[in-house]
């Protein structure tokens, strides 16, 4: 006799992402999902970022936030396809969203997604969107020790983006702590540190995404 | 017939909650529960506080974090009783945990528990541990925007702490705006813009939690 198992919602969560996987492959877009603490620069990134891309590639952005639509409103002056997701008090972003957002979304027009989670160190590396790749972005005003604080976030992204580095003269931040800590999670671990201010480190974790990009897309 | 209804677990949690006042109404505490975005400065916080108000109470210090005892070994440094909490996954404390906590620490002997809860400016919201006073701590490099995308953190706190103010001339964050939205969710809401490291504002707020603290002792 066949013994029925339940899935959790986290398997039903897992389910919609692979279904989100196929229609961004269907439509051979590449979905990255960036997550972070509140404030420490997603947005920023998100729009250097779509600077530095957007002769290359027709970029598309969903923007994650349990309130307000203010970063999907700085998405869209750059007259860049924007679906904001206001998840009420969701503290993450999950698949079934993420699927409404693509339903928005002008897909046959766009080679990347950049997908902003909310900003939470916790919740979002317990749900998969569907994405190609996850980018943490870290900040120097947190401090050296939050891979030790929030170990799984960091061990289950593909990359790390170092923002705020122009900050460095004024605060207490170890940087060789800091990358021994998230080497200690990942091993081999890539790290990029950069400002969004003044530009520093910009090409390096550009020219490193569209190569992720253009990987994908051959894949 | 009466109809049975079956409590939800916030309700579970509420009930654990006010067995947690109970017990610390009996041994005349009084809980202050810090919530804060990871990096803000909660421990720095608490290591400032503590040095301005252990001449006048006895502190006992709660840690919560998903891992790590990084926090808790910089309190017990200074000869305050102090437990760690490790939530493993989950992104907030609940009653619970600190009815554990509690069981861990000499109550007889406190007067003050300083409670840092997991960095997370969602979650620790919707999860009361019996305090006697919610206090958040939000920093300068987060931005000012904090507010309208975290409502709920803000509007349900006794009081703000902005610390990180020594970083003001070097990141864009508005005042005028931070303290407009604080005050847009929470009428006359009581914000302590301070600095852990330069101890800029520190006697305001010292002050006033000693203040509040005498209160709740009177009630």
């Amino acid at each position: 006799m066949e013994i029925k198992v339940l899935k959790s919602i986290l398997g039903a969560n897992d389910q919609r992402a692979q279904e989100n996987r196929t229609l961004l492959e269907k439509n051979k877009i590449v979905a990255i999902n960036f997550t972070a603490s509140p404030g420490a620069g997603k947005t920023s990134l998100l729009m250097a970022t779509i600077k530095a891309l957007r002769k290359e590639f027709r970029i598309g952005v969903v923007e994650g936030d349990v309130s307000s639509a203010i970063d999907a409103e700085t998405v869209a002056k750059e007259g860049i396809p924007v679906v904001q997701i206001n998840t009420g008090g969701a503290c993450h972003l999950d698949a079934t969203m993420l699927s409404n957002a693509l339903d928005n979304l002008p897909v046959e027009d766009l080679d990347v997604l950049l997908i902003e989670n909310v900003g939470n160190l916790i919740c979002p590396a317990s749900f998969a969107l569907g994405e190609h790749r996850k980018v943490l972005v870290a900040s120097v005003p947190e401090g050296h020790d939050k891979p030790h604080k929030y170990p799984m976030m960091f061990s289950n992204s593909d990359a790390v983006v170092l923002n705020k580095i122009d900050l460095l003269p004024y605060v207490d931040f170890d940087r060789d702590k800091f990358n021994a800590a998230v080497n200690g999670l990942r091993e081999g671990a890539i790290i990029f540190p950069v400002s969004c201010k003044t530009g520093e480190g910009m090409d390096q974790w550009a020219s490193w995404l569209s190569e992720q990009i253009r990987l994908e897309q051959g894949a």
